[in-house]
């Protein structure tokens, strides 16, 4: 596979991470996060969230989720989330496994929550034959590439703490929505009263870079040992570190995550001009929904790897990454094209 | 820090993986494993390990510990181990939280379990009242730096055998296991009965890299679910399996190995000359467990980063890595001769 | 509290059942199940529900259900059920905690689950990063009263089957079923096809008595050491046997079952004569829910305890048990009466 | 069997506890201890243990002693135990599998914990790969039936409480405990700074009766969903709530407690005649530990049951019961003597 749409996971590395790993390798490092890089890291990370942000850093998203979901709840907790959230549907169980707590779902249209459809879910407090919600979880962007605007992120934060409840953001391309909605990382958590945040690296040009970013000291409680104990503390984690130290003041999330929403963009134009291909959500971060007929997309699998979203409505997705080119996009729209022609010959 | 006998992890990277890192870093490939990288790798472990055997890339030394436990065991078996095993130890509880089983920890004066102390927890079978004996883990090498022979793994995965248990083996250091005793990775674990292994090589010059081989395939059952469930699902594994192609194909294990072992002997040997330095254990990989005297270890201490190992007895740890230097071990013995000297003059 | 009709567990012990806990009560016998009590009792069910069926007896619903559970699935599994289903919506997670596993709930009007509901969720076999579809748990009778046909029953099996699944059944209140249909235990489970059973008389007339029944021998593996590590085991068991023996030999299961089904049809068809109380599931089991308009339940709460089922909108469960009588719904009957007419006078 | 020496709960119940039973056989009751017998002896539990003590009913001792350690740890915490704790060995890994902590266990010859025993598993403070002291839990009367003096409890709850742990207590038969020291419930628990209690009358002539009783206000914290999560939580709960009213209020758990003790010693005195029989342990409460010829005791068990407690050692245990006759002594005795005499006549 040369090139494709199927994830911005499927892309590379960035020159300058890749250059902040060369720099950090040399002479000798304390492990497990005692070393210079993660200590500069760990106060970068607090100029960009907050003085109070206490981050640490983990291998992947679902340790990220997880991490933070144990950092808010016990296991007779609950977390309100949408049905179509990471946390629920692709990780296989793990907070189930690892938590034990119970995840209320939600069914939104967009991949979105809002205080409406959370207190659904609000109820039974104080009954013991249920479990307590004590969190609600967004992603941002979404995972059907939708954003919440500022004022919803608030008011779901609102709702929360109305309740002894917190609210976590899964930000696994946080800086898809940063770049798409103006505004610095801080403005869109902290800002927004975000309790916890999941704040990754990995789908915007580093190697490997997750973490959990406790924003309210409340929650800041023996984290390290959970993170220990779930198995997520890496030993030379200053090759992590220097990765998000370099993903940061290089500004390389902001140029990579610019330029993948606007490849979005340019697929999402190319596509109003064909009606055989119905853009399903709002094109807001780096990725497009796109229903078409079933011969339609089962024949262009043969030209790119994509992911079948839906078999029952036929919608895949396209996602696009930090080294999506243009003529990507035009290539993309060319196969397609071809398809359906191929298609009404039938 | 500069240098230090801290850890084989406070050590960087080989130059071999930090090249096939940067090779891996073109055009896009499948996330999750489903990448060139990781199906080449997965065939060279077969080659390495034999054909039965599967491999499963994980993040992290407790992570393949876990994995391979939950492979063997539900939460109502118990492992056998000794009380000195990182499994026991050094993860913060992970096989008690992610498993939910129990480990029946053996005392032991060198870090080997033998079948006669093995045997001291095989009671209780068919009692419900009693964690069931499900499978015998051992460390190549030892957390306190000793081997076990070929026929002493052979003998203890024999007993496992009998009982219809299983042989874990934490293999974190398996490299500088198999170049001391002069034997390949498939004689010291398929050869002798290893139903499971956890190897590693992040010690020994990767970035990141350790994986759970399944050997015995009667436990090669849903294993993917239980990685991903666990948190320990990399997405860009391709740079994880180049690294280990790289390790394995370039031999960049063995030779990284042979140098921290032998500079461990070196250190073994001039320590010979200074009474006032105990060493505590035979030296057969790349540690050094020395007893000093209370203010000659605490002194040493503004010199070298090193760790306290039992503060009861005085006990410290040195440890060898791959880009130790004999100059390094001059410097480590000098500074010492120097500390014993002011010592000795108050 | 003298009479009420919000569960029957708010009713006693049938006398029978008190007999059968006294004569129990001579001398020694050994604990934990291995008493001529529980042998005796264990034969007795392999006479109702087949001679493959294994009983292990537990403390309440939730233990059997999980302990169920746990025999037929990993963390990394899934259990299909109703939204409505008691392990879903009563058990404070049980599930999650104890087992791990997900829950895939579907929506379904009269909680029953449906082959067709149930294929929604079959989805992602294979896919690493999805909990896999394991079990389907259905409830009979439903929580909401309704009851499953055999045929029903069985095509739900056959679906599981088909997909290297099983079949478990929460019969907490199997009694209510087995007589509302004219069939026996065994006709309704084993001959259905159902791998695994909770089966429970404490709703029926038992002091304390639930039971995880495999039928499935597959499933019988180790199930002693899970019913131990969940905390399930009694010590003086043959008191919990020796209930279950009179209740089923002596019929006590039949008569307490047929007398509260007949009366929630007394009820309901009372019920019938009274607009403004709208009866909302069929009437099968010993349960009846009906909608009245707010300030009647309200009114209506300070005559009888009964249990508001949805707030959202106005449902009430009534629910007869074995020592309802039919004084009992007259005088229930009489009090919405009254306070139709109060409400109509407002 | 007629009668033996297995276990305080291979006896039946007192006929208080059954008349308790039976008189709360009436009417209806709310369940899941919202009735007024549970609302009655929870303001009994409070005489007796002091009014910040809350109890929540259990099923049974691993029920209790899970749901007290569930209050007091997380899963990266440790509990520090005797090896011979019945948390550790007699519960199947309930512990592990459902708090997910780990136990540290002391090697002790009489199953007491001490001070000095405790501080040698109170390190890795802080460090994060290691799970963090958090509790110490002691039996008493101990597992090996002998008893902890006031002092020495008070002694063991300074040190945790110095350490921000707390101290739990095992007290499956501390009605045995508290009528061999003569003191009160209270003054063994809350008056020595025990901060939660496993309290059981199950061995002492409930039917069932065990609770997880917080004497310290900082772990009632959501203890009710945990409750219910473990499945720990009863439907019928009057009948417990009844029985344990009885328990106390009538005094039958002094009467009981003191009988059974009793006929500890007169064994205890009966077996210093025979010096076949080595008494290996003080005879504080209700059970004699007794080493014997091999033969002796294999040849005995025909016409006792009871448990070998240590076969590579030949000790075993006869535990006297509330319901334990003089005349059952003399009989073992003699059984005893008369095996003796056949082995010596071999």
């Amino acid at each position: 596979m040369k090139r494709g749409f199927g994830s911005d996971n499927h892309s590379g590395i960035s020159p300058e991470i890749m250059e902040a790993i060369a720099s950090a390798n040399v002479d000798h490092a304390l492990a497990y996060g005692d070393d210079e890089y993660c200590k500069r890291t760990e106060q970068l990370f607090k100029q960009v969230f907050g003085p109070q942000a206490e981050v640490y850093f983990v291998f992947n998203g679902t340790g990220a989720n997880v991490l933070n979901i144990d950092a808010m709840c016990r296991s007779h907790h609950a977390v309100v989330c949408a049905d179509t959230a990471h946390i629920n549907v692709d990780e296989c169980g793990a907070p189930q496994r690892i938590v034990g707590c119970r995840l209320l779902t939600v069914n939104t249209p967009d991949g979105k929550l809002t205080p409406q459809l959370v207190k659904t879910q609000l109820h039974g407090f104080g009954f013991e034959h249920h479990s307590q919600p004590r969190a609600i979880s967004i992603t941002q962007p979404t995972e059907l590439g939708t954003l919440y605007t500022l004022d919803e992120i608030r008011a779901l934060a609102d709702l929360a703490h109305q309740h002894n409840m917190f609210l976590h953001m899964d930000g696994a391309r946080l800086a898809n929505a940063a770049v798409a909605l103006g505004c610095s990382f801080r403005q869109l958590t902290t800002g927004c009263g975000v309790d916890c945040l999941s704040f990754g690296g990995t789908k915007n040009g580093m190697l490997m870079g997750e973490s959990a970013v406790i924003l309210n000291p409340l929650l800041n409680v023996e984290m390290k040992y959970r993170r220990k104990q779930m198995a997520q503390l890496s030993s030379k984690m200053r090759f992590m570190a220097a990765q998000f130290e370099a993903y940061i003041s290089t500004q390389v999330w902001r140029r990579n995550a610019e330029h993948s929403n606007r490849m979005a963009q340019l697929l999402f134009q190319a596509l109003r001009d064909i009606p055989e291909a119905q853009v399903m959500y709002p094109v807001q971060a780096n990725s497009v929904f796109v229903k078409l007929p079933n011969k339609v997309w089962n024949a262009l699998l043969d030209d790119y790897f994509f992911y079948l979203w839906d078999e029952e409505t036929d919608v895949v997705r396209w996602m696009c990454s930090f080294d999506t080119t243009e003529q990507d996009i035009q290539s993309l729209i060319a196969a397609l094209r071809r398809r359906i022609q191929e298609y009404k010959a039938q």
